[in-house]
């Protein structure tokens, strides 16, 4: 993306690119069938229980003003409008744990004036809301989003782990309160006892470390070895919400002598009395705030500006990233600029304004590219099957192929040829058959073993569509009305579910993977390196991947520090803004260049060249053939990765110099190379050269993955 | 060992073989240095903890007769007893559960019995342990125990899933309680209000399952990734008493408001009040038992002498299993020799007698051949390192490192010449350095990796002596000394240490793992080949797999329901006895003989043959060459097997044929083959074929290990 501040030309392109997709973001959800259920209540079931909880946390740190009820109001409201007529439909909106602080901030702020306090608090955050979108409009008139390539991995790594830190503070404090006196129950009641509160936080810890345990485990049902393979895809899928239901259900089983109240559940209002609205006429109220209060909204508004601008952008960067090889244009601009609509609607409706979420938004991607995956696969075998039952020859497979894959893809105007995307395929199929005579004879299944040859050779691709975006936020909406049934679920599950979401969002983040590197024994960094791994493990020395990365747990934990401040509290988004400056600046005069791009490659600096040695080993490494499913690659390749990714297996590099993963010599070809400074996926070698089984000449060979597709 | 029913001809040769190597039994042990802690620590806990809590039970179940004071003093006594005068010192002693079953039904029979009831119950056991005693002296003259080899794998591990069972089922039942009011409480204690009782229930869940998960992952902690290797270790080897700590510390963390009691813990007399000790004369009352409860006193000791000859002698099997290539003999005859006496002695203390325990026994021998492994790699390392700082030839260093092998060896008369063990590596190394011109050069460590290349090579080998043993049973006897001290553990903790050994004894157990593959999806199954595992899996249908293990499951089942049956349960021991004759005369009728042998190898039968293709894919195979430690490896070996086993990295096998296990050919070589009945394992080919980092000529070279080293 060019850096153009020309008024409104962003926003222009942004509609021009997904006008021209608009029709088939449609088209291609329905075409997805049932399927498209999967992904939907995965991404419901992570929107909705933390909006939930926020509004639980919300109840208690603003007296009541704000409930669960407002906060899914706003969730489904900005979820709907955003999902028909925003621009990147992969963006999930929410009221995220950032929008919960500020509004804790301005509700200490408020509730001790004489000329505001609790009755007004409302109505001064509508003003707050209307200058932020006032901020957020001049924002995206005048192109701010088109800096979006300065908003490099640093700072978007170091925003995620703050959430994750902030998701996993929220589950200790929420379980160390099932042990206390919740604020606002009356303490005499039988489940309030010493003996019961005691009872209630034990109950508590099982069912929390239950719910986690088991989703993580579910999560992994695809690799499992039991079962079959409809019940592991299934699990694997729903099992997370699954998981919720059956902790729910297990929390129903102690009955004798045991009160009500125990375990606690989601305290919420009806939201079918009518107080439950009270505040929806915020607006009338907003003319009674005194006008010193109106101009000195624009003080918090400010860094909430800056904040929705930074969250907004990364969440919808950071469900975009190259490796997910997108076929649909983005839309910063675009998108901001709705976004400023709808903060100004939730100001006036006296609900928290919603903004893109992380992690939510980048699950949404990868639950999407699993399911193309299994789109497909499906359509792919059934070609295939066919083809062969018709004694085709290994090219007319191929051909037979081609065009079914041909037939699915997304027929626009601007994507690259769409042979692209099987060329892989081809390449090998082709390359090994003729290799071995097999090109024109019929082949048959044990020539060509059809589940795994196509699932392993698939690229990753993603099912880009509103459909599940708008049935989520649907559901979202929905939690409102069902409300009465969402309350039998235990708070202890929430906290559960809360540290559930804050592991999820670590594998892929390069930032977590460094943390842990400086934790691996030096005698096992070649652990490492037989996995998926990020370019800078093989290209950046030891030390300076550690100094890094001291660097940046420095600056989190000062940002996370500043979020207990008090009031002052609510500048905590301008100190991580301040991380794309100290970026640009700062760092490029400590760190090498050529490091500095491998650990955090920003586009808008010159690729300098790397030495590197490209010894004789690299040429006799073995391609491992293990049969692996492809799902259970995807799951690999989408947990592991979020950017540069490398997969090596090379025992000889680990075991000469197992003592520093630093001076292990770079291993790849000139041509990736040349390309170090954009993003890419190697395939693991032994899938790639794995082909019909057959040994392929042993010369590194990149993968087209991750360099082709869609311009930036 | 030949079947000879000559008297007394079993016990003298035990007693000539294992007198040959007594001096060396202690010289050996006292060697190892301060490394002997780490198994006996870990089999002092094995040992101690089910004992104390066996203890708990008798004392429920028979009223206060017997407790944790006199299960550990007999485990003590007899475990004393038998390490410095026993035959085989690898086997462990102690009080389990079919004992404490076997006391239940006797103390049910007695309490309602006029003339004998609570106060002569310890007396009757007395003449119990007289007659079992005489019964167990008849079988050992008599040479009862050269059958051994007719109690074949099928009977062994069921007795050992049984047990499993048995461990598993008092562990749930124990955390169900932690739920009720224990009987010997006073009801009205603030403790035991249902609130508190409430929270005790959930406090237990969370220390059990806490001690049950950390165990299991400190166990497993040599193959962490973070950590120096010396943590990984220490975790790896102290890990499980360590967690016994942790969590017992754990439960001392709710002080506010937690009234005494909760969570609960070791309830035991004090072994230092002067009525812990009153059943010590037992002896003198034993005359007042009316004359026909003598004689009926015969009827139990019948089952109670199957159970002990049948429990002992394969307590004793399982430590001795053939991949462990023990150097020194076995000694069945005269072990039961002195089983009986211990049980006349413990019978005339009114205390319960111990025997040869499972899981134990088996754990104990492996805990010491990870010892061996260690002492044996630091010497040879440290003589490699002497040798190549001197610029050695690889030849020069293979000699070397031959001598120092040789002078770690146990210098016995009767074993096999001390070349065996370095066979495999002399064979590597100098074939590989041959082929490469290395032979004469001096070698340096980037040719010969030190560390990794003798932790591959080095056979296993177990460190047998009798200190680990001695010292193990000292420190149960300090328990009871210790008893204020152990009454600090939650008995909760002691739930989730008997869920632990369950989960601990399964893997390696055949029958456990054909159960597991009857779970496993058809299209998973080429998962199993691609780790150790058992011949069978390659060569027996998959059907007849299925059907051998039903049949285990259902006779399992029986064997545990009749336990459950008030007093004639204590029949349970000839159930199992009988799957001896079943196994030999029933089984070959229904199954073919070639299967049988590979699902149930026993010595007594022809070993048939079996077709098989060796197809051409096998000589194609790639040996995959990742680094691995040699620890790792061991764990690996020691955890997944108890016979034979097999590694194949075949997955053009699994490709080829997904659906059915059983199809799949076979893939060994004719060498194997004309061993088939004899147990064996093949090292991972991985590892075997590695050796200096290059390439083997690729045809299959079935390892030495477990055809060597001792006759049977």
């Amino acid at each position: 993306m060019e850096e153009t501040f020309v008024p409104l030309r962003g926003i222009k392109n942004d509609l021009k690119g997904r006008l021209l997709c608009y029709k088939q973001d449609w088209t291609g959800g329905f075409s997805a069938g049932v399927r498209i259920l999967a992904p939907t209540t995965y991404i419901f079931f992570a929107s909705a229980i933390p909006v939930i909880s926020f509004g639980e946390q919300l109840e208690r740190n603003t007296d009541g003003s704000l409930t669960a009820v407002q906060t899914l109001a706003s969730t489904a409201l900005c979820g709907i409008i955003h999902s028909v007529v925003g621009g990147q439909p992969l963006l999930i909106l929410g009221v995220a744990e950032p929008t919960v602080l500020m509004y804790t901030f301005m509700y200490n702020f408020a509730k001790d004036r004489e000329d505001l306090g609790h009755k007004l608090f409302l109505a001064w955050t509508g003003w707050v809301c209307v200058w932020t979108a006032l901020l957020l409009f001049l924002l995206a008139v005048l192109g701010a989003c088109s800096i979006i390539n300065r908003f490099t991995r640093v700072a978007g790594e170091l925003f995620g782990l703050l959430i994750a830190m902030l998701f996993t503070q929220q589950a200790i404090w929420g379980i160390v309160e099932e042990f206390g006196v919740p604020q606002r129950e009356n303490p005499q009641q039988t489940a309030l006892q010493p003996s019961w509160r005691f009872g209630n936080g034990m109950f508590a810890l099982v069912l929390s470390f239950g719910l986690l345990l088991t989703a993580i485990r579910s999560r992994k049902a695809r690799s499992w070895r039991y079962g079959t393979g409809w019940l592991r895809g299934f699990i694997a899928d729903y099992g997370v919400p699954l998981m919720v239901l059956v902790w729910t259900a297990v929390s129903y089983i102690p009955v004798n002598d045991v009160p009500r109240g125990i375990p606690r559940r989601l305290f919420s209002p009806n939201p079918w009395s009518p107080d439950a609205y009270s505040n929806w006429t915020v607006i009338k109220e907003m003319v009674t705030v005194p006008p010193l209060y109106i101009v000195g909204a624009f003080i918090p508004a400010t860094t909430i500006a800056v904040l929705y601008y930074f969250d907004h952008s990364v969440a919808s960067q950071l469900a975009q990233q190259k490796e997910f090889n997108l076929k649909k244009p983005p839309s910063y601009h675009y998108d901001l600029l709705l976004l400023g609509l709808l903060v100004i609607l939730c100001g006036l409706l006296g609900i928290p304004p919603s903004n893109g979420v992380i992690p939510q938004s980048p699950m949404h991607t990868k639950s999407l590219a699993t399911l193309k995956h299994q789109l497909l696969h499906n359509k792919l075998v059934s070609t295939a099957r066919k083809s062969i039952s018709k004694n085709s020859s290994l090219s007319q497979l191929y051909r037979s192929m081609q065009e079914a894959y041909n037939e699915i893809q997304t027929p626009l105007v601007y994507h690259l040829p769409s042979t692209m995307g099987l060329k892989e395929l081809k390449e090998s199929t082709i390359q090994l058959a003729s290799s071995t005579g097999y090109i024109d004879a019929p082949v048959d299944e044990t020539i060509f073993d059809v589940d795994k040859e196509i699932d392993e050779l698939l690229p990753v691709e993603v099912k880009e569509q509103r459909f599940s975006n708008f049935l989520q936020s649907l559901m979202v909406g929905g939690c409102i009305a069902a409300m009465p049934l969402l309350k039998k679920i235990p708070t202890s599950v929430l906290w559960g579910y809360f540290a559930f979401m804050a592991i999820e969002s670590l594998p892929g983040n390069h930032f977590w993977d460094r943390i842990l590197l400086l934790f691996t024994a030096p005698s096992r960094r070649y652990k490492v390196l037989e996995e998926y791994h990020a370019t800078f493990i093989e290209t950046v020395p030891f030390k300076t991947i550690a100094t890094f990365t001291l660097f940046q747990t420095v600056y989190l934990l000062l940002c996370f520090g500043i979020t207990w401040i008090p009031i002052a509290g609510v500048l905590f988004p301008l100190l991580i803004m301040l991380l794309v400056p100290v970026r640009q600046y700062l760092l490029p005069k400590v760190f090498k260049g050529a490091h500095l791009q491998d650990l955090d490659a920003a586009e808008y600096e010159e690729a300098p060249s790397i030495p590197y040695n490209m010894t004789f080993e690299d040429r006799e490494r073995q391609a491992t053939a293990t049969p692996i499913d492809g799902l259970e690659i995807l799951d690999e390749i989408m947990t592991r990765s979020r950017g540069e990714i490398r997969h090596t297996q090379s025992p000889k590099v680990a075991s000469t110099t197992p003592s520093s993963v630093g001076d292990i010599k770079p291993s790849y070809s000139p041509r990736v190379l040349q390309n170090a400074y954009s993003p890419r996926i190697s395939q693991p070698r032994g899938i790639a050269e794995k082909g019909l089984g057959l040994k392929l000449t042993p010369s590194p060979r990149p993968s087209t993955l991750g360099q082709s597709s869609r311009g930036s």
